[in-house]
């Protein structure tokens, strides 16, 4: 990554509160701005027209304990924070994240190394995403869900109030390949929702309130219940 | 809401911490303790005899992205904290908000705005509320649990932790009415159950622990299961 | 306890972020790391090699209100951190906790009082753990997951994201005695389970991810679905 740049570089019009810790190399665009009390880390680059609210910290590096099998990569880009992504109070997210322009991040929502956020999505309040994350553009995840690592989320998929994914199916036994799920575009996920390891949640799928999703949901097929089965389809 | 007092009022025996931002316009009680690293928004009103934890945040305005369809509203009334509250650590409470006396907002709870709480009630730590619902006196949502918007919870009513409701029918698809479950008094509710939007649970009635209620449950009678029926009535 | 110390005492090699508070008689080992605005309250223990993140809330007392039926303790012991210890950031730890040495706290994780928690145990990020809880060395608790209080957990236990726990059949009702549940060795529960109260989930048994676990798992037995029901055994 070469050398890093140690100075700050601030844009016009920047607005920042008080007992704000700003790290080397922080890049800031114009019209932005930060709240009271929030932790920029080194080369964290915010664009133009950004909002940042009290209490946040951007651009953490991961840390692990000896019990974890696998330790967090060294050398990770900084955060890279679009035009206009508004950030809420309280809210973490780690280096190596790109937010693309129009984002919403909600109060307390945090969000690990390694994950992509499309345009004009929504992560609400609370919501936790893992590392290595890919997430579309347009795409609603609400309060409180739990987004997995290693997990695809395509474009204008909408995801309920407190759902929750896994990638591991022999949760915790061994060194296994870990596979959040897969949700194609348009497909939504009621709240509380469970789905399993590696499954795939079909095109304009529908996931019931509360359902189990142990298997692959075709394009436009309705599933509910604990195992989730098909009470519907639009196809 | 004519103009804006620019001054700040101090009551008598208030205790503040380190690097606390007041901003102008704010009401402080008598007897009143604020934690470290506190931002009170401007206008916010506290009783007397309140205790607030440290690294809160009170008064929060709401924000939104081009994605959402409803914009926050602009002018909203300060937030109200009646006597004798007590708020826990890294919490965000939005103005708008109403808290009657004695109520007690756990460690990293959030509430949105257009909310109102009765006295005595319990709000756990990691709960969120969302705007415009209505939670009577001596209610208890326990840890981790999800309050939708549009709901009303009556009084005496027990939500156990991690419990999960919600408002939208069509999972954000198009511009209808969103419509959050109604609980009624003394109604009791078990942990990591799901409600599904404009149900009413009657009073006395009782959610098992992972019941998914997607219909109305009389008053008085026990629903469990996924879907959620019922398994015994005392009426 | 005897008089408290009003000092404040210092290892070598100690890193502290700024606007950090740390109140009197608490002990800081060598080799320290403690991030941007902390509060660390008295009497706190800090081990060697421990590093902290920003935002944290370390050795907060209990508090309570009118309708809390239990009050907290009024004696209780510091907050024990143990030799390299990781705490992420936005943690809150209350006193009367004991953390083993190795130990990994998520960012925005919460301990109530009077639990204990054994070496290289992982607590996820959003986890909450409520008093008078016991967990074993080795363990994993993912994120989001709720532990209730008077709950054991044993050695190397795996507990997916999102599970729920209850400790209180009655819901509220009454002045009955409280008992989580009881996990054993080499458990493991996935994702988004529900468990209630009093029931004990056998050595090597292992939970479906969704599943309602309304009685015992016995030692090897998978259950799954709403209420859980054994579908394979290894004994």
């Amino acid at each position: 990554m070469g050398e890093r740049s140690t100075e700050i570089l601030y844009g016009s019009n920047v607005t920042i509160g008080e007992h704000v810790i700003i790290e080397p190399g922080v890049v800031i665009g114009n019209d932005v701005t930060i709240g009271n009390l929030v932790v920029i880390k080194q080369g964290t680059n915010i664009g133009n027209g950004v909002q940042i609210g009290d209490l946040c910290v951007l651009g953490k590096r991961p840390a692990s304990n000896p019990k974890m099998s696998q330790k967090p990569p060294v050398d990770l880009p900084p955060l890279m924070i679009g035009d206009r992504v508004k950030i809420g109070c309280s809210v973490v997210i780690y280096c190596g994240v790109n937010l693309s322009e129009d984002v919403f991040v909600g109060d307390m929502a945090s969000i690990r190394e390694r994950v992509s956020i499309g345009s004009s999505s929504i992560i609400g309040r609370n919501v936790i995403v893992e590392p290595k994350t890919e997430i579309g553009s347009r795409v609603t995840v609400q309060t409180s869900s739990y987004i997995t690592s290693d997990m695809v989320i395509e474009d204008h998929v909408f995801i309920g109030p407190c759902c929750s994914t896994s990638n591991d199916k022999y949760m915790g036994l061994g060194n296994y390949p870990h596979q959040g799920p897969m949700i194609r575009r348009h497909a939504r996920i009621g709240n509380n929702a469970t789905l399993l390891p590696g499954i795939t949640i079909g095109e304009q799928a529908v996931v019931g309130a509360g359902a189990v999703v142990t298997k692959d949901v075709p394009p436009g097929v309705t599933v509910a219940g604990n195992p989730g089965k098909p009470i519907k389809s639009t196809q």
